[in-house]
């Protein structure tokens, strides 16, 4: 299965990316490589610290939804998923409190989706750390570099 | 009118860069990319975190010098302004408690300037998030990749 | 001296990698880019922030001992460091307290090993900043974007 029947297989369907307010975009393209800016679960409901509101699965969940709007983007700026060569670099970043210690379990959330989706290509590289705090309280803040 | 006409119009006289104690520097190319990294506002009038020592339009003010210092090193790395192509990607980390929510706002500070400078070839994408703390307890670093 | 020569000078000797626990890798290459992710001192003994329970001098060993885990893996990406034309982007992040100033000269411990090693090549710009939080409390985590 191609990316875009994962994607129906696994029963995910695509939002439509949000619209930044201000003076920036959601992605921005040079030569062969996509840099796709910080995207977080767009959730209302859930808001607050992973160690402190919320558990680690909810943050895991948090990051899964977060991995979802990615690749919304990413369908937009690629023109369509099939045409991702590589996820390159995911920069996971966690609201946490300051004696958090699993932070890669919460960014598993988004990773495990992208191979789910991506297979091979999926696999990338990355961070996963704590933040003092995160726009809007939003649990997780997500960003990619993907090879098209 | 072009960036260095603009900028002129916008009464903006870039200062001198800053020359880092350590074994780095401000800027590398790598093909047609320059990565530059982190830079403050350099002002060592203002420092603190935003939510406490500092409001949000203090903030603002911080992003929007720190954009000038990060244009100064621009110039000298791209031989002149004019031969930027594109604004690619800005990292804002704002120096903030832990109960921060406005990181883009204060963001905006750099992204508004870069739009008023380079016009659609100043649309970037980008992340706003909240750092514990930041060297010297500056409010704002940011980095920026620029296509050339 | 070449870089592999550089290292037996120095007397060090470079572990084996870790393997990511998780849908992740260590490194991915696109075109003549190695983006390293997030690596740790990987030194059970050591934890904790910098500013607490854990020095200055403390800090700038474990940011030199996360240089040599990097260069573990970059030697393997690479396919020998003697192939590395230059160490681009240094991502170094301290897990700190938010009354902390000097992540500069914690990642230094870094930078200059870097330079030790590689020489003019090693010269790199960074950003050196504070976490809430690192995984696992490690003291501290760098990322690289290598050019070969």
């Amino acid at each position: 299965m191609n990316p875009e029947e994962k994607l129906k297989a696994l029963q995910i369907e695509l939002p439509t990316p949000y619209n930044p307010i201000g003076n920036y975009v959601r992605y921005v393209q040079t030569g062969n490589l996509i840099f796709i800016g910080g995207h977080g679960p767009f959730d209302n409901m859930v808001k607050g610290k992973v160690g402190q509101e919320l558990s680690l699965e909810d943050g895991y969940q948090e990051a899964r939804k977060t991995a979802i709007n990615l690749l919304a983007t990413l369908k937009e700026a690629a023109n369509g998923l099939n045409n991702v060569k590589r996820i390159v670099k995911v920069n996971g970043m966690v609201n946490a409190t300051d004696t958090f210690t699993d932070h890669p379990k919460v960014i598993n959330g988004c990773s495990d989706l992208l191979v789910s989706v991506f297979g091979d290509r999926g696999i990338h590289t990355r961070a996963a750390v704590g933040m003092s705090s995160l726009p809007g309280n939003i649990p997780v803040e997500i960003e990619m570099v993907v090879e098209i």
